[in-house]
This record gives C-alpha cells, sequence and structure tokens, in this order.
C-alpha cells in the first residue's frame, strides 16, 4: 500500500471512531438525565478511573497505556462538558417555564 | 436502561474505539516507514486539515465540530509521536548498527 491508500484507510477509521464517540456522548447525555433524576454528581472520580482501568486493560498497542490514557482524558472532559450544560440547559429551562430555552446547548 | 447498563454500553464502546485507535496507530506508522524511505516530513499541515475536514464532515452530533476537533488534535498529536521515536529509533539503531537499539521505542 501506498501513503495514498494508508491515508485513505485512516480517514474510514475515523470516520468509524466520530461515529463511536457519538453513540458514546448519547450514552452519556443518558447517564446525565438519569443523575439529574437521582441527584447524583456530574463527577464520579471512581468511575473515571475505571474507564481508564477498561481501556488500559483492552489495549494490545502498538500504541501505550500513556497513549490511551490521554486520548480518554481528552474524551472524558468533554462527555462531562457535555453532561454539565444539559444540565444548565435543563435548569435555564425550568426557570424559564420552558419557552425561551427550549433547545438543547449542544444541538 | 439505568445507569450500569449504560456504562457497561460505554466500556464496550470504548474497547472498540481502543481497537480502532491502534488500527489507525499502525498505519501511522506504515505511513512513517514509508516517509523516511521517501525522505518526506513528519508534520504535514496539509494533511492534518483535511484529517479536520474530515471528521467534522461525517460528524452527525450530539458532538459538536469543536468536541470532536478537540478529541483529533490529541490523536493527530500521538500519531506525530509515534512517527517521530520511529524515526529517532531508526537513526539509533544505524549509529549503534542495529544491536543495541533493536527494541521499538513504542513497544
Amino acid at each position: 500500500m501506498d501513503i495514498a491508500e494508508w491515508r485513505k484507510k485512516i480517514d474510514e477509521l475515523d470516520r468509524k471512531m466520530v461515529e463511536l464517540l457519538n453513540e458514546r456522548a448519547k450514552a452519556a447525555q443518558e447517564i446525565g438525565r438519569l443523575k439529574r433524576s437521582t441527584a447524583m454528581p456530574i463527577y464520579e472520580p471512581d468511575r473515571e478511573k475505571k474507564i481508564f482501568e477498561n481501556v488500559k486493560a483492552v489495549n494490545q498497542g502498538p500504541l501505550s497505556s500513556l497513549d490511551v490514557t490521554q486520548v480518554f482524558e481528552r474524551i472524558i472532559d468533554i462527555m462531562r462538558n457535555l453532561q454539565k450544560n444539559e444540565i444548565v440547559a435543563d435548569e435555564k429551562q425550568k426557570l424559564s417555564g420552558g419557552t425561551e430555552f427550549d433547545v438543547d446547548v449542544n444541538e
């Protein structure tokens, strides 16, 4: 395979990764909703620790544990903000009676 | 689905993502080898721009373009280091006659 062909493969892998990231975001949103209804905190260090343990355990390389951890630090950060923003949107919606802030801030 | 079930789903998505990341790393290593043999530079801003365009184009949300871009900034950074480290390992191997540095630094 030449460079152009490898890059085509990378673009395809990236497409799949974006899909998985969005599936993960949807799951995080669902968890955010469940957390809100049970007044659970958004930031749960134990759960985040487990996520890192999971990704390191399934990693078979060539990426190192550190590489994989660094990617997931970014992913978790973004997912946490997604849950936070939803809570803010939800609070605003409640305050405004559901008219002015009817749109999800993540749309 | 309750929180535990959503988390199981997330762990499974993460497992798939780690797999794709490693497949991407292998492809980046192959490109690194091809770059070395043709003396091409590791850092290619035009190619990186195209990667960002690709991931933004295929993104269907709920993640924003910015979210996706931030994840891929981290991924590209790691892949670039992977290619750089391989070149360093390769140079060292040449200098030492292939004995002392026979091991890939990314292992």
